[in-house]
């Protein structure tokens, strides 16, 4: 049988270890293309390249049998320059993108570049799944993960997800013999609630540094936060349509406004 | 009765003749502050700022009656800036973001800063709409628009549309008398074919410039593309749950996949 093209990405840039990690599980199922940011593109979200070009760049960090591309743009442009320019002729059958060190859970998915770099992926017809590791640690242990990580991809490979969708799977940082499974969710209800410092440069000129904390105040025991809390993998099956469905009858009336 | 408080930003840049005509509808309405970017910021999506400062530096660019600050940051920055440090004691009733230079139907919300921008204000929980108008040029006429972008705000601020959730407002680039009216409809399931553009720099090194076509091939009569294409505004209710909770039924197989 045909080995399935596995096309690997990220957000924390082509030298993290959470790719790293990511690789050694892909090769065990597939063969192996990597393209990924040259530099950090954490928050990112679904930024796209418009206002300069895009180079891509050579790279043997992953040794000689792994083709891999470092790329100047977002984790969004890595896809589209993967599916569109160096693998143009080919099918891809699979895009994993991360180890990210940190948490995408809930809310998270709409800033993070490496889910926003799987959602384009979906939306360019290719099953893909967004992985992350809740530690934020350089040194951050991925080997529990593995297993999981394995089946998963073996898994989407296999039964496929459907079109334009996607999973967002989040890892506890816990040993592996107190993971309890995976636990297929919902994104949390829960957001950033911000707390900006602000300091004096030089000059006497404000700046404002990003910081927060995140709040979750949904008690439902089915959200991927729930499961993360109770030693779960959390498995979200997401997608790009941001149409709310309910609103449509209850906004109806403004139809209906006379015309000015 | 007091004004309400309006927050206005955009995603082409605090100069952009787009947001210069939302503001001029918002102060018929309410009291006016402008948060934006200080450069064009397209295709930002829901990107944030984490690995640089920011800068707010007050421009008296819409005269000495409306408070306006331009952000180095993106249009999701703005946002939060706007809410967590020049309004943190106040409350905000409404958050509009355009008018944006072309358009922002379909999976172009993903891509959008000013949908993005948008979407940050209905995650802090401000009812929040975002404008565009089909028409990318800089000339471009708004005056067709504003009689329905007066409404909608009216609408918003009166009726409420729940929490977490804003208003997809796309308007096509017809006169006046030409517009139908508004139709609530959901977000059609196009995309964006790329095709990059390859050169060769002055030392022979390849670079890409990203270029795309749209790509409609849902057939539905309920959807903004449709709703734009015959003559009337498209008004998708839109919300922050990526959640595809359909998928998560046809899933559930993925738990019970015995541990590695």
């Amino acid at each position: 049988m045909k080995k399935p093209l596995i096309l690997v990405t990220n957000d924390d840039g082509i030298t993290a270890p959470g790719i790293k990690n990511l690789i050694d599980v892909a090769r065990q199922i597939g063969e192996v293309v990597v393209v990924a940011p040259d530099s950090p593109q954490s928050g990112m979200g679904h930024a796209i390249t418009i206002h300069h070009p895009l180079r891509l760049k050579e790279s043997k960090i992953f040794g000689p049998d792994i083709p891999a591309y470092e790329c100047s743009g977002t984790p969004v442009d890595c896809v589209k320059l993967a599916k569109n320019v160096l693998l143009k002729d080919r099918e891809v059958d699979l895009c994993v993108s991360g180890i990210n060190h940190g948490s995408n859970s809930s809310i998270n998915i709409i800033y993070s570049g490496t889910l926003s770099a799987a959602m384009e992926a979906s939306l360019e017809g290719i099953p893909s799944i967004g992985f992350s590791l809740l530690d934020f640690s350089y040194h951050a242990d991925f080997e529990q993960a593995k297993p999981y990580i394995k089946q998963l991809m073996e898994y989407v490979l296999d039964k496929g997800i459907g079109d334009g969708n996607l999973l967002n799977v989040n890892i506890p940082n816990i040993p592996f013999e107190e993971i309890k499974g995976m636990k297929v969710c919902r994104q949390a209800n829960a957001r950033w609630v911000e707390e900006f410092e602000e300091k004096l440069d030089p000059h006497g000129q404000k700046y404002y540094w990003l910081t927060g904390k995140f709040v979750n105040k949904d008690e439902g025991h089915d959200t991927d936060v729930w499961a993360l809390d109770n030693g779960y993998i959390s498995v979200v099956p997401s997608m790009h349509d941001l149409t709310n469905y309910k609103a449509i009858p209850m906004l109806s009336d403004i139809e209906t406004v006379p015309t000015p």
